[in-house]
């Protein structure tokens, strides 16, 4: 058994820090860089790109709407033009970052409001996945597991990689908690680390009303953005290097 | 003799039109595409790179300060480190565009404050060699000829090209006059055809005071943002041509 | 029969001119400046201030969307409290251009997708009337005539006034057309003239499938983003006066 | 002997937090909240606002260049026009939280770059003097003590406050050590009490060097964006009360 363990991390803007970037980056095998256009910004970018480069994780492309007073987490009603065109963007300039430290980008991962809508919106899909393949045709296309992103990624040609998460709750539907309702975070290390190895040995995950539910998934996401998320990724790795199971970076 | 013409394009920005870079495009030979940071946004570059690829104009990056209500005309005092990592990232962007679109940039030339900066200050041109190294180590660094830019350019092993400039006056000392001065600007399409010519063909310039200095430059710039630049572009290949000059990309 | 007519203007931005504010404001009679968040900017907002006050034409605020790029036209899923405070803070911003200029604040009128959202949405409404309250409570809210978001400022205690629209179609419910379909906009300035002289003399406007609605009415908006505006101002203007409307601004 | 104990607040921007203003808030008696152009935004200006009201902390304005991801701590080259009008539009932006809330801004103290700038460059000085008066007539001016803002200040007919730094260094001169240069930020809170101490009761400051100067304030700045400025705040609290010093906010 094995999986990869992902995290949003460059997510700092200007004299703003956001995360613990330094500290998580070693305990996971791919991080998904902010590209400016939620959070980061150029100097962010770079150092956030070389702290990944020196520690050997996978470094991944994390575009989201163009709404920095929001992070990303509003739905912004943008045509499909424009939403392409800012994908194509934001994924680009990440990529510079990278070919200027002699990476490559492994893969790509959308944001907060544009993740869940992509999640459940065939036309938003399908946008992002053309982006993709236009600019980075060969990187994966990370999406909720079961979603319609992962189909519209399929549709395009790309190799695409299911994620599930260690650090939120899940509705009886299989998507994710509302971050706007209560329990829609899992703080707790031990239960986070519960629940990755439930998803990574097990394929299943406990919903919030307390049903078992199947889930396939290559990766599993910690939240760089919230508070202990060192302790978690602690506990997240430590339990499933516990049950067995082997934390490896996505393979190309 | 053999001269390129270039032209800033792509300053639109959301919905606001700047320049007629349908009309204007077809009548140079090398374009400079503003990349999201003083003007342009992900559609107008995309749709801008479009219009250069079919109309087989060599296109460049025009990265400037991060400054869009100021237009990248307004000197910011930036560390060298975040001027590099906005130029890695502004030229990233566009060459996403480009590879998208299934071509290489060919150039890259500063906007504005930056640009006139990079001419007087080894400081600042340093930064902007170093980052064009870094990102596009092949592509052309244009410069205001006989300036820094084009020394700090050749000193980080970049291919240089000089450029002088059709529609705007110079000073004794081969600077450009400031815009905010009058006179800086030279609107008559029949003497922005005499001073092209007089550049390409004679290898000199006549200064606002009234003087002949020498001038050597492989590539002569048109500014797309002006009113009437359609007209003084026709005038200038028309007189370029009737004086003999072969008007030709920059070879890579 | 009396009716205000008003245009929204002030919507350049940076070196960016939108519309012809210095010809367009004498022929309205009413004003909606923007706030530098979907469009404008301090130096736009100062002398659009200032022309208005020069041609004796009365000032209001004309908030948006914090979306340069989209320009305020594209929905953004902002909270309760973050549009509130938003418009607080847009309001508040033209105010003090107004103060400065030695006059009050007039009314104010939501832009573009807020406009419209407000005038479906009662929550949205109820947000926009509030911060109307709170910042500006003796100023007119424009709203849609016969819309939520004149029922929403009458409940904060406001005076509204039901706002009609010269040069954009109808659909058979009453609201406007949207922009995204064909005959969304009505150029013809003969047209747009017999549509304000239906509004205001008859009470009654022609839809896009071609039926008689109601529609009452205290103001007419002429777009000033649009092409010929200035000649479809004359041409309204023309008409009202010839059909012994008085055309007037809104009484405070 | 009395002094007044200012801090810079609401310097968070949407996610990113900034400060630890309810904690400081209520350790000072004025406060300057930042205008949304170098940091801050509606939501964040609301609720500072708020804060300072229910602590009966007098409130002023702290607007700034406006770069966002320069923090304005970056020299940007504005022409009078445009530092005016952001200046007013900043001011008024707050001035609108603080009637909101049925408060009246004390004072306006200009941030970063802008602040230093001011300072020593009278051209400067003069266009945030004016833009004062114009905006809000009635307000404090806070400046560095003996620089040029305080002069250019009283020739606009305003009020103003001369201001020393506890946690800042000094040059020879009079002026801030640079923040670039090592030594800038007094850190230790015993050695920030002495400084505010000298300042408030024998009106000198010990510079960089090692030598006395003469400093007359009327106000002391705390830096709310800095580590430990909670228990700084406390350090200088009770150094200036064992010193006998009246801590009280500027009078109007």
């Amino acid at each position: 058994v094995r999986i990869d363990l992902n995290s949003d991390v460059g997510e700092s803007f200007g004299p703003w820090v956001m995360g613990a970037d330094a500290e998580l980056i070693p305990l996971v095998t791919s991080v998904n860089i902010a590209c400016g256009a939620h959070a980061g910004d150029p100097v962010t970018m770079e150092r956030t790109v070389r702290i990944a480069v020196d520690r050997g994780v996978a470094i991944g492309a994390h575009p989201g709407y163009p709404d920095l007073a929001g992070f990303g987490r509003r739905r912004l009603d943008m045509s499909d033009e424009e939403l392409e065109a800012s994908l194509v963007f934001q994924i680009a300039a990440l990529d510079g970052f990278a070919r200027a430290a002699g990476v490559e980008l492994r893969h790509i991962k959308p944001h907060g409001a544009l993740y869940t809508t992509a999640a459940t919106d065939r036309r938003v899909a399908d946008a992002v996945a053309r982006a993709v393949a236009r600019v980075a045709p060969r990187v994966i296309l990370i999406g909720l597991a079961g979603s319609l992103s992962l189909e519209a990624g399929r549709a395009c040609g790309l190799r695409v990689a299911a994620e599930a998460f260690a650090d939120r709750s899940y509705e009886a539907d299989g998507t994710l908690r509302s971050r706007r309702l209560d329990g829609a975070l899992i703080a707790d290390p031990r239960l986070a680390a519960e629940q990755a190895v439930a998803i990574a040995r097990d394929r299943r995950v406990r919903t919030h009303d307390g049903h078992d539910i199947g889930v396939v998934a290559e990766t599993i996401c910690l939240h760089g953005d919230a508070d202990g998320v060192v302790p978690r990724a602690r506990a997240v790795r430590a339990a499933l290097e516990g049950a067995g199971v082997d934390i490896a970076p996505l393979a190309g």
